[in-house]
C-alpha cells in the first residue's frame, strides 16, 4: 500500500482528498496544525523533519492549506504580504522542497494555489501573487525533480461549501464542489503529469 | 512635460528605455543605487520616500532592477529564496504600491519580470518564481488602482547585449535586443493598456 501525507487534513478540501481515495491502494496519513494522525505545522523546517522521520518515506505529499491576507489595494501594508508570502507561498515551497528526499522514487507532490492567480476579485491581490508565485515554483521546480518525482498544483474556484461565507467577495462565480477538487489532487497523485495547474474553475 | 523616474537607469535595458524616450514629452530621472541624478535603492521604503519628496509627483514610474538568486533546485536553500523574494517581487511590489500616491492621475507603473516565468531553465526556479508572482501582483492591482493610474509589467528574454554571458543558461533561446525591450517599456507608459504581461520574446 502507498503512503500519502496529507497537509490540511481537517479542512474542507482535506477531508473530501479523504473521502476520494477510500477504496484505493492508499494509506492516507492525516496531518494538521491541531488535529490529526500527526500535528506538524508545514511552514516550519523542523516540524516537517520531524514528521518525516515519523513517517518513514512516502509516495505522495498533498498541501492542501495555506493562507493569504485579503485587504483593499489602498490598505495593504506589510503584515499582509508577511503573512501570504511566508504561509501559501514560501510555506508551501519550502514543505516541496523538503519533502523530495522523503519521497520515494516517482512520488508526487501537490500543492495548491487557487482561482485568484488567474480571475482576481476586489482585495485579493496578495493572494493573487502568491498563488501565480506557487504556480511558476511548480513549473520549474518540475522540470529539475530527481529520481521520477512529479509536482503540479490544483487550483480550486470558491467552494460549495464555503459559497455562503464568500459569495458576496466573488460576484459571478460559479462555486464547485469540494469533491471535485479532490479529484483533481487524486489526478495529479495517480496521473502522470508533472508541471501542470490543475484547474478546478 | 511629463515625468517618469527610471529605477535600474544604469543597466543595459535602463540606458535602452533612456535613449527610447529621446524626442518625447517626457523627462526621465534616473535612479540607481550608486549613479544616477537621484540615488535610491527601490527596496527601502525610507530611501523612496526620500526620492519622491525630491521629485514631487511623477506620471510614470519604470522599474527595469530586480534580482534573482540561481541555484540547481537540489541546491536552493533560504539564502536564496529570501535575496529573489526581496528584492524582484517584494522590492518591485513595494515600490508599486509606494508610487500610487506620488503618480499624477492616470500615471503609470511598470514593473520588469522576465521570460522565466513561462520557460523555465535549470537553476532558475527562484526566478520563475518571483516573476510570476510579479505577474500576479500585476493582474489583480491592475483591477484596484485609483484615480486612472495603470499597471504593467514587461517580460524580457535574454538580451542581446548579454548573450555572450548567459547563452549556455539559456540553450536555444533567441537573444532580443534591448531596444525591443525598451519599446515595451514605452508601449507600457504612453500606450492605454493596464494589467498586461507585456512580453517581449
Amino acid at each position: 500500500m502507498k503512503k500519502i501525507v496529507l497537509f490540511g487534513a481537517s479542512g474542507t478540501i482535506g477531508q473530501k482528498i479523504q473521502e476520494c481515495f477510500k477504496g484505493e491502494n492508499f494509506e492516507v496519513v492525516c496531518v494538521g496544525r491541531k488535529e490529526g494522525d500527526y500535528l506538524a505545522d508545514f511552514k516550519d523546517p523542523k516540524s516537517l523533519q520531524t514528521l518525516f522521520q515519523k513517517t518513514g518515506k512516502v509516495d505522495a505529499v498533498i498541501c492542501a492549506a495555506g493562507e493569504a491576507a485579503f485587504a483593499p489595494l489602498e490598505n495593504l501594508d506589510s503584515s499582509h504580504w508577511q503573512k501570504s508570502v511566508e504561509s501559501k507561498m514560501m510555506g508551501q515551497i519550502q514543505l516541496a522542497l523538503q519533502s523530495i528526499p522523503n519521497l520515494n522514487d516517482n512520488g508526487s507532490i501537490t500543492l495548491i494555489s487557487g482561482v485568484l492567480s488567474e480571475y482576481p476579485v476586489k482585495g485579493g491581490v496578495t493572494a493573487s501573487t502568491v498563488n501565480r508565485a506557487v504556480e511558476g515554483f511548480v513549473m520549474a521546480a518540475a522540470c529539475e525533480m530527481p529520481r521520477g518525482i512529479r509536482i503540479n498544483v490544483v487550483s480550486p474556484n470558491m467552494l460549495v461549501e464555503s459559497e455562503a461565507k464568500y459569495k458576496t467577495a466573488f460576484p459571478g462565480v460559479k462555486a464547485v464542489p469540494g469533491a471535485d477538487v479532490a479529484l483533481a489532487f487524486k489526478r495529479s497523485v495517480m496521473g502522470i503529469q508533472t508541471g501542470q495547474i490543475m484547474r478546478v474553475f
